[in-house]
């Protein structure tokens, strides 16, 4: 199952999406699509009212598409988790997963535009897996039991300025953390329908040219290994996001290290995750 | 005025402080204290009301004193921002602000017991003065308009796994994020009644041992600065919170590293913002 949110921000409707594509409101099952709903069975319900012809028909022409989760808890993310990426930025390959955070108000829609802030001239950017969590998760057992702790999965673009990522400190948050440097959807795909999070081919591409061109099964972690590692040292709570990392290909790592300028289309997909596209602006 | 909040986590009544020091509960004027509350005057509301005495007096004999601030968007934090603190830990004072996140739902009030993680053996404290937002700043012309966007301060421990946050990749949060593991109030203190941020004396002992004695004033990047500094890589909205850094007298800088272990007792105070204290436990 696929579950979005339709509208304006902050306004955006909780949705489902039929199985002719045809989108239908969950208003009348939830107020929003976000960590109540998630960890109150709202997908199982959700998953009801669908089959049941219960939910009313809703018109998304030439309307937004918001994050399909909202106002995260926290957006967790995983730095060198590809062997290729890792390589391309002069790095080790890590022997734990490398953790940091990003605001989590940085989530915006698939299709929003995107802010490069004042006085960058490194703003890149990385598709990666994300994962939503749907149950909280503490202390975990093992990797086999992060399958009953996950929403679900989304496209997202962990937009870094490299600048203020590697070159004001060591830490590499405040380049990670600029207004709308995390567009995510356009839908929440249910475990059942995304099949194996290991196998799925993910792009970027920049004004039409291929960027990115990976796949998931070359996760140095995999998705079950970091649900269960992180639940080591924090709690994984309903509605967060996981960012589980990039493959090689983005500017950074790059001949001429091409960074994204006013006006750059980024367009970002992953098999059975749909389709992103940003135009990037300045602030 | 010093705001708070009291009673059980997740059904605290937010209330104020009178000159005589009993509390008066502002449930008639707000929900909570939250960012939508600071953003939206209530702090003038709550001096108003309190100044008429139209506010009831709210018995607190016995009961929890929540965090000041509920649910912040995000929890920024300053590294290495005291020389004496820099230099125990064998950093060189930073140029810029070492900028790295806690995850916000670490956020407990300044009495509840703190967890070790599971395996930790390098628990340790950090007393520090936190900014609690109060306006949207975003691209802050300067570090004189950074009055205008603070809600107030409150003590914070930004209680710290030098392990995780070490040892295990060069990242810091994951040392920062684990459950229960930043303490803050007992009240947020608006910056009239707080006086000049860069004249607080801020201390923490480890059962009755002092192990903090420092002051604000030594700051390397002081309050004002820290927050137009921020936002010029992120939007700080109502409700956040930033730990601007702590002192020297950590265990990773002393004699022996004495990190926490259960039942050790810490007590923090700043000039002006009262005293925490928490104990330590098994998580």
């Amino acid at each position: 199952m696929k579950l979005l949110r339709v509208g304006d921000p902050g306004r955006e409707i909780p949705a489902v999406l039929g199985d002719d594509g045809d989108a239908f409101a969950l208003t009348g099952l939830t107020d929003d699509i976000d960590g109540a709903f998630l960890a109150s069975g709202g997908v199982d319900r959700a998953r009801q009212a669908l089959a049941a012809g219960a939910l009313p028909r809703l018109d998304t022409a030439g309307r937004r598409i918001g994050a399909p989760v909202a106002r995260p808890g926290k957006v967790v993310c995983v730095g060198l988790n590809y062997r290729d990426h890792a390589e391309e930025t002069g790095a080790a390959a890590p022997e734990r997963p490398v953790v940091f955070m990003k605001d989590p108000s940085t989530v915006v829609g698939p299709y929003d535009t995107v802010r490069i802030p004042r006085g960058s001239v490194k703003t890149d950017w990385e598709v990666e897996l994300a994962v939503v969590v749907g149950a909280e998760a503490r202390y975990l057992a093992g990797p086999g039991e992060a399958a009953g702790h996950i929403a679900g999965y989304a496209i997202s673009n962990d937009v870094s300025e490299r600048e203020f990522q590697l070159e004001y400190s060591p830490q590499w948050d405040l380049g990670k953390s600029c207004e709308t440097f995390n567009p995510l959807g356009p839908w929440l795909v249910t475990p059942d329908e995304a099949g194996d999070p290991q196998r799925l081919g993910l792009r970027l591409s920049v004004n039409g040219e291929v960027r990115q061109d990976g796949d998931t099964k070359n996760m140095i972690f995999d998705v079950a290994h970091l649900v269960w590692y992180l639940s080591q040292y924090m709690v994984l709570r309903p509605g967060d996001v996981i960012n589980t990392g990039t493959p090689a290909g983005v500017a950074l790592g790059l001949p001429g290290t091409p960074y994204l300028r006013a006006g750059d289309e980024v367009e970002l997909s992953i098999d059975g995750l749909g389709t992103q596209r940003q135009t990037f602006t300045d602030a």
